[in-house]
């Protein structure tokens, strides 16, 4: 970095972070008109790129969360135009596809907790299917036999997130913002205010409002009074990719827990352009036809969840947990080849619920602690941090999130 | 590849591959004054690089290859000084490590079948020690409760064969021979006889004697009659490299057959010059002193072994197998970083006994089909290939192992 770098005019907003988060605050402010730069020292390096891309509202349902829910659902009804935005703006697909998600059961206690669920669920006004044993292998041919049952979540859908990573990361650059490869030292305060950073190298950066959007690292950057980081923890997480022949792929997602650990394949369409995408919905619980299709496909396979301090290293019993626990649920990964296993730490928060707005400190926006809903999220954030730094006001549905409410479990 | 290389004199010997194999025939025959081409498209990549290192005749000993145990200790024999010689000539630790190893049996019907082995390997003048259980934790502490016994065999070592790979390039490197990273694409025949290669590219190399020594490709190189290429098979292996605290890794050498499947965790030493090299054995047994160590270092398991073809993708159900038969042995395992899947391609013969030596086909060697024992056998037949073209005739020892023997059965 050369020292003119120190005469670079002073930003609208800076973003520290640029995961899915991060980069969809950027663009949506760039196109609300504001200057913006961006600062990581290795974008799509964290969560974004361990992550399975589910969209799950309902099988992440848990009880008392149901505020949680709605905000959930509010970020799932925009992905269609945002996967739609986002291919106009880049002529890339982020993988967008609506095959909804199937749960099965492991035994008859595991299909009454499902049960159980669905009924929640239903009482939310999120119709779930409970499916027989026989409408479970129906809807996945090579699931393994005996199970019980299972539900359908026909609204649970995915996209990949790291093609959704990669267009963020084109849409910004497109977008006139500033990309700065660089650690971030720490956020600079005048007085009171926040007025900018330093990057690791010396350069300061002036802003006119820092975003901290750096997922599960957003309460280790310098700068702040200590009361004033993001309550945020890491979550490891770690995930396999597998690339295994489509015929032998689960045509939809596929959930389950077995003997009590929870377990989900995630089955990304062939290699070429992702179908499902943009306005045109697939049937809902059988995905897009491929009985004509060969080759083969990726399969994502997660998550072990640890608590592990920053540790990044993959772990040799959680990489077979989650094999074994997959093969269990459907053997044909066992024939699968094992193409990579990703570590990412998940921003949990007090209350697994994200910390997204103003702080007490003045010029200090955060945007962080999604936890396990990190990509469902990144439409419903991006448009509301936007709107705060354009409009001066959160939307409505993001106000129960702030990040300085006082009782974290009066929002579950 | 320049033209200019189509004028490259004729080399006294070509050798097919730049694996161990292939680089110690090199080395050798550069040492008797022989001018030496190495031509491998990508030296080491391939069951040098997967193999664990383990040099085990006695542990790997079947019933019925007799013959076949008689090289495998001949070559072991030797690697005291072929370390102690190539750390001089290229200032390169190959890890030999004179650690001994313990197999462990899996419940009383396998420890019975141990004992079987300890009275074979003891009839043919090997002794071994069986172990009650108090005795087998007593050696590898981390070892899963409630193992009934076992057996040591204090002259099972290993080296780490990525350094032993590493060290002969060197070696061969300044000898004064010709690498040459580039396929072979067929092997020139003029009449009856052999008289050089031409690579991918069409670059025709000429040489007085050719050495095939391919691994288990050492069938496929276009240009030799049917009936006369090697009778090698590939037989697919993996390995998973693993790193964790050295406090918790096995002090020597670890195997046994988990509920039928066999697994072994074969212990490198912390990073830094390995112990136990050249001269000074460390006791059998009980390995290097450690007590005062603090930090990591790899443990390799293996390994699958699978009739694939020629498919070298890391299957995720051998990986699945490893971890879990590990973590059986060794619960600490499950707590180790996951560094590294490899997969290799071993060269199968008819008879598991490796192929050495001339063939039908006047200036045609083969070094090939060492199946599970290419690590052990490098002293040997990089001496004894060499001692052949140099002095025109094979060791006795190798005597048995000649490429077309009629009755390969016979010398099980």
């Amino acid at each position: 970095m050369e020292p003119t770098e120190r005469r670079r005019p002073a930003a609208d907003v800076l973003v520290i972070g640029a995961g899915v988060i991060g980069l969809a605050i950027a663009w949506r402010c760039r196109q609300r008109g504001l200057s913006v730069t961006v600062v990581d020292p290795a974008p799509g390096s964290g969560a974004s790129r361990t992550a399975a891309g589910m969209l799950a509202p309902v099988t992440e349902l848990h009880y008392g969360e149901q505020s949680l829910l709605a905000l959930n659902l509010a970020s799932a009804a925009r992905y269609p135009s945002f996967a739609a935005e986002l291919q106009e703006v880049t002529g890339r697909s982020i993988g967008y596809r609506r095959s909804g998600t199937v749960v099965a059961a492991w035994d008859a206690a595991d299909l009454a907790a499902l049960r159980d669920l669905a009924g929640f669920a239903a009482t939310l006004g999120q119709p779930v299917q409970t499916l027989t044993g026989r409408e479970l292998r129906a809807l996945v041919p090579g699931i393994a036999p005996g199970l019980p049952g299972g539900l359908l979540a026909p609204e649970d859908h995915q996209v990949d997130n790291r093609r959704l990573h990669g267009a963020l990361l084109a849409a910004v650059a497109g977008s006139g913002a500033a990309l700065i490869d660089a650690p971030v030292a720490r956020i600079d305060l005048a007085g009171d205010r926040v007025n900018g950073v330093t990057l690791a190298d010396g350069t300061a950066l002036a802003a006119g409002t820092v975003v901290l959007a750096a997922g599960a690292h957003s309460g280790r950057i310098a700068g702040l009074p200590e009361g004033a980081r993001p309550r945020v923890h890491p979550v490891k997480g770690q995930t396999v990719r597998l690339r295994m022949a489509v015929e032998t792929m689960p045509p939809l997602i596929l959930r389950g827990t077995v003997k009590g650990a929870p377990v989900y394949l995630v089955p990304r369409d062939p290699d070429g352009p992702a179908s499902g995408d943009g306005a045109a919905p697939a049937r809902p619980g059988v995905g897009p036809a491929r009985g004509g299709r060969s080759g083969t496909a990726e399969l994502v396979i997660g998550a072990s969840s640890e608590e592990a301090g920053f540790d990044c290293t993959p772990r040799a019993g959680a990489v077979y947990e989650l094999l074994r626990d997959a093969q269990s649920l459907l053997p044909a990964v066992s024939e699968a080849e094992l193409v990579e296993v990703s570590t990412g730490l998940r921003p949990g928060s007090p209350d697994n619920a994200p910390l997204i707005g103003r702080t007490g400190i003045d010029g200090l926006v955060v945007a962080t602690g999604h936890y396990r809903n990190g990509v469902l999220l990144t439409p419903i954030t991006g448009d509301g941090v936007a709107a705060l730094l354009a409009d001066g006001d959160l939307p409505p549905a993001l106000d129960a999130f702030q990040p300085e409410r006082r009782a974290p479990q009066e929002v579950r």
